[in-house]
């Protein structure tokens, strides 16, 4: 409210009329009240850097949203769920793209922090999503250190990992079918767990309902959960965690 | 046929006429051909005693089916879901009753076999079931061993029954929430899993259906599933299973 | 590994025999490579006090518990979902009941830390879980911070809590009904989000289901989730995640 | 009535005969009591002009029913869901064709009326069917205005539009995911919310179920809600809803 | 806007001074910006009385809530889903009480206005939705006309008021089982038409989803819906259809 | 349309006058044309006696009906769902009660019709299903003959009764759980059957939804189905089928 | 059982020997008990021709099995969901193919009955099931009468084809979207009906599942209900209802 | 542990030093401790051969993982879910091809046991299902015998197979649609039923979910059940049924 009463002083001595304070109090520019402008100080609002969410989205739109950044200078940015196909029309910008999570990167990544996410990812099948959130998480700030292949059906194998999630500040949980992995490491773990349910299975897996219920119902503490597939929300998440404040 | 094989040489020989074999032929007395009467002959064709299934049964009903299996020796029987309420208007007949359970039995067990069904229980809120299972497969002739407060969030403490694993020749595995114990059981063991998921749990767990999701969507071999709460059914199947053949 | 090398030296010594290592290899013993014992020690092994669940619990089964943790020195004991007449049951411990969270704690609670959770709770109705939340937190060593009556049908009000919500390190969003409370607050923190749906509402509201889905599918990013109810779950991932680490 | 009193008269006077009155009566002509022929009096009866589905229709199909309408000069009509390539086939009837909400309009709209329909549409996704809705609204006569890219993570931009919420005689909130913007703007709102929930989502969002369900569970009151995409029928009730009476 | 201009002349001209403004503008008391304060000007705001959802309140708190009502005059208001055991202890208060709809009302309602909203109720058990439905129209100012047991099995009967539909400004329909009413009525009106399922019925209607599902999908124009049981938005959002604009 | 001819001579002979063709022909009267009164007539209309379905009225409101029968000679009736509580409230109208179904009848019955409604029924607790159905069918006209506890799983059992399948026009199969048994029964019939899903089962049965969804995907021709527990929608449909036409 | 006794004349007389009696009665050669070989004798069992469902079947197989029917002379024969294609390479066996209802017959339909079987169709989508519905039952032996685009959101219309009504024996009503249809004619007719929900619909249609539910719960008497778009069950139904017994 | 006995006697002897030890024990090698490393060992853990499932994974990525299991001679290999295009790029590396079940093996598979597993499947698009379940067992060293095309609506073609059943020590039962014959066939049995259901259906099969409800409800005993479609899973678990132990 500093600025208002500046705005005030301002207008009791004359520099400034009356509606100049009607219009910064109206609602419209509320952004202006420290929020700024969505399309380019959204970073300054939330201290996160853009996402462009590519699925549905043609090559030639995202082409037009990067190239405006690029001109902004609102980099680096993250692509989700960009196909392989979109990538190569998008090649000639510069972007970094990686083939199994389809995430492409644009513009110098912020330095890693000192906090670690660690991303557990259940199958093969599933690294996809486990790619999309270290990805993510990285792109945010994160430190992040991944193990894949992990299921519970080879337990000690999982257990093998008991070093790792002690050293770890946040852990994703990334398991498809039944989803049971991240009750098993949140019983392993001091630090949240966040759980991602993916769309691996068939039949009764419900396209991920199955793993997403058996996530929501887990017996062990400290583990939260995100949509099914939603890699990205997982790495934001964690990152979220793991800032410095 | 030999019974068939019978009649007729007793038709040729004029002892009996035409009808007879017709008669005995016709679709009504099929169950004469080796299957029984319903009633008193069922564990002469499947090989079981009698079971009841109290839910929905009046106190006075329960009564009057185990006074006609008294008097025609139709003993052991088994009776599931049965209330205390129940259970002590009954004591009278000398029932064995197990209120964990809310099983009772009357008559002599059959001697316990040389295979072991080992009965795995995830909480204490569960225990009813796996008592319903460990209870039913030793009816059947079963030896039987129950290990109870196994959740995967502590996998360590399920780990140190590894050897018992080792020693059981099927495994019984009662879990709700998430369901996700039967997979790692599955994961350590060299037999077969009956997975029980129960309706321990709350929101999201949808009365039982995500336990019984997880466990059909198990990532583990050698699992079969049986109904939310279906202790009765998991021991009948275990007791098959290992059963002498 | 270092307490293996040193029976390694020992078993060379002659100090101990074979049968040592082996039993100390083992899977049995495995909780004393670091794990502990799992009544008493968990909470070396997790770093968080003990909770007991109280739902489905007699009063006398849980009297029995805090008896033997006031015995052991296991305090502070958090029991949640406890209803008020058993709560009365167990007033002679000593225990601090709070009649809308339906929580009870016993002991003194560990010292508030510098790190703020703020849970948010959306109408009066939601109060119970958002305060089994709060409570939770607390236990765990959060310095907790609540909002009331906050739902987005009177989005200003909510509004009127920037403040607050820039000086959280963590926040809780608790509401049930259409569940969108929790993206709004999202969209104005810089910290993660946990959403807490409940089962508050009637018809296709289905027992706190469309509140959960709405959750899952929230568009704004940092949102993760919790089962229907689950003020816990919530308070104890909040927890964790302000702990210094 | 007052035709049956006048061709009881007739039929009197021997004007008419008998069978006259009885094929006025039977069920048959039933139409001809004010409710005209379906075909070509629809628009008499209820007061709207034709509309055709063309989802499942072929491009020939829809042509041979425009022609007929040329004929009768049924104008104007309105062609939902129909793709790009069938509009192209359909171009030489002069169809006026909008991409995004695949409508097309043939013949000259209806005077705009005084009052108007306000359209807000969440996310760039969510816009074909925000769009099917203002063309249909349009198309029956009212006044539309429409408001894009409104979600309720950036809620500050939703306010900033307080001005038009005020101007408005209805308000359509069209979106997908966690569909909780049509409570959002009802709480800001003094006239009827009509919520268009849409099928953009993935995983939990069950396409357009999540969203559906959070829209009929609004806490805000002045909400009612359509089928999953159904623009049209929000533009058809909201045009209703403005319509002069 | 015209009270912050009145209150910067105040400022100028020294009356108050610098803090009355910030205080003002703040986001705490933003209500008061033209929102007023949420118990007692809401009115003002969204231009409705005030509503009480009863369930889940306790007897003593309504009366608190009625008490302070009375006090401040902000009368009238509607209070719904009242058990009629909590309307006897309220009695004493000069309640108005409808036991079908379970509404009660305190307070002189607003006088009728010119324009009409019919409801329609399709079977008996349908009653108290459709109360709730009426009651809330008429308290926000609306004229209302009700029909009921008019259930599509016996149409003509339905179709004998035609006369009535006609002259209806907006019609709520009331339908629980295969909730097909609506659609029916819509294809007999001009008007909107807010249809309501209710949770009447058994088996596969799901506790009203099977009314609601219908109704969503159906094929008549002009149609929208609202939650199960939901009679009080049905009336709300009538109400707010036919006020004078 | 003989009714309307008469009419209209009468009035052409000047017995009657224009005001009662108006009457008649008007659309509340309109019954009249050959559908008769709704409440005295329907039997008339549709051919069939008048049922109360008595779930969820209060026995007085049941008597009011019963006696304004009696009194106008509407008899016999059936009433459904009757508790035995209500029943016994009623006595002294002279009810016909059957307990296992909960339906009691008024007036004589009309004759039994030559052809034949068979009603299987799985397990004793579906009987309340099947007695419903049985009832209503006799109640309508048909001839019922009942076989109980002929479940699937004593296939044999079933088959027993082929001589009765043969004889039978139409058969009614009751069952609950995994409702299999019509399906079995229509591939040994040559007549319609209709399958009717009993709410009887727990956990995955879903209060009948399993058995319901059995019943749709019948791999068997000739099966329809009604809603779950829906015995008297079975018989009613069971007698339409057998009337001689 | 005759030819069992023509057997055992046989027998006695020494024409065949025991064994040959002892084969007959066996289970294997069960069929021919009067059942009948399952390939060329299941007319003579069940009274009905032969049916084949295409669809998974590709055109040789098809070919295969129709080639064989020629051969055995066991025409005619059904072919349901036949594609277009497939269709067109079985033309050279003289199959009569109709596009609408993708069902082809081969052979010469049995003589037309003297009972109707009257199909009304909702909407021009769902043609392709009515069409189905009426060519099975048209080759089960009835006559059939079919009516199209019956909609209940244009009541006058469906309400003018009440004498078809009348007439019919059983009708079968085929509906998508809100499945209300058969609700209405139900109420206007005396015969049995036959409901056929679609999957004619989107969004909250849920694959037609909506309509299904509404055609379960329906409020009129005589509604039976066979699986989303199984046109062929209904007219097999159908056909059982009207033949001659 | 005999390993473990072993080196530390050669520890002790100087053959190896405190590293080997502590290596081998460590978690990380843990398989070693009688578990075997995942890739080469897993048959010794868990006594069964190697599995690859096929689906989602590319030609040359399964051609990969055969090419070691060649070179280190981990034969025999099972292959599901194997798409005859990709079968036809492995044909070179001598894998020999089921094109029904779609499934694959390489190498010698183990001497057929003396047990047998029973394959029944209801219908012939159930057919790549039981093949799957039959090939894995047999794959797994059961003898297993395979009956095809009996489902309930021809009861006494599945009855005719009672002597198989007799003879059988585990029966696996496939059904798709209403999913009810493996109750049937538990009737009849008195070994273990594993109840397969499958994907094939339309409507309200919903994919398989009808026939995997009808199976968990089985009203006969023995029944367990897997995944929809999850022959692998049937197969596997019959072979550890029947293993000699």
């Amino acid at each position: 409210m500093d600025k208002l009463k500046e705005l005030l002083k301002d207008y009791k001595e004359g520099k400034i009329d009356e509606e100049a304070i009607v219009d910064y109090v109206s609602l419209k520019p509320f952004e202006d009240l420290g929020f700024a402008k969505v399309d380019h100080h959204r970073r300054v609002r939330q201290g996160v850097p853009e996402v462009i969410f590519a699925e549905g989205k043609k090559a030639f739109q995202i082409r037009g949203i990067l190239e405006e950044m690029i001109k902004s200078g609102d980099l680096p940015v993250l692509i989700t769920r960009l196909s392989k196909k979109k990538a190569e029309k998008l090649k000639d910008l510069g972007i970094d793209y990686d083939e199994i999570s389809r995430c492409a990167t644009l513009g110098e990544l912020p330095k890693e922090g000192d906090r670690t996410v660690l991303v557990f990812c259940a199958g093969t099948s599933d690294l996809p999503v486990a790619g999309e959130a270290a990805i993510t998480a990285r792109f945010m700030g994160a430190k992040v250190r991944s193990v894949s292949d992990v299921g519970i059906s080879g337990i000690h194998r999982l257990l093998s990992f008991q070093e790792e999630i002690n050293k770890a500040d946040c852990i994703i949980a990334v398991a498809g079918m039944e989803g049971a992995m991240p009750s098993v490491i949140a019983g392993l773990a001091r630090v949240p767990v966040i759980a991602v349910p993916t769309s691996v299975g068939y039949g009764a897996s419900l396209g991920g309902m199955a793993a997403l219920l058996s996530m929501l119902n887990s017996c062990a503490n400290g583990v939260t959960v995100v949509n099914i597939d939603n890699g990205f929300g997982a790495g934001y998440s964690a990152a979220l965690i793991v800032q410095e404040r």
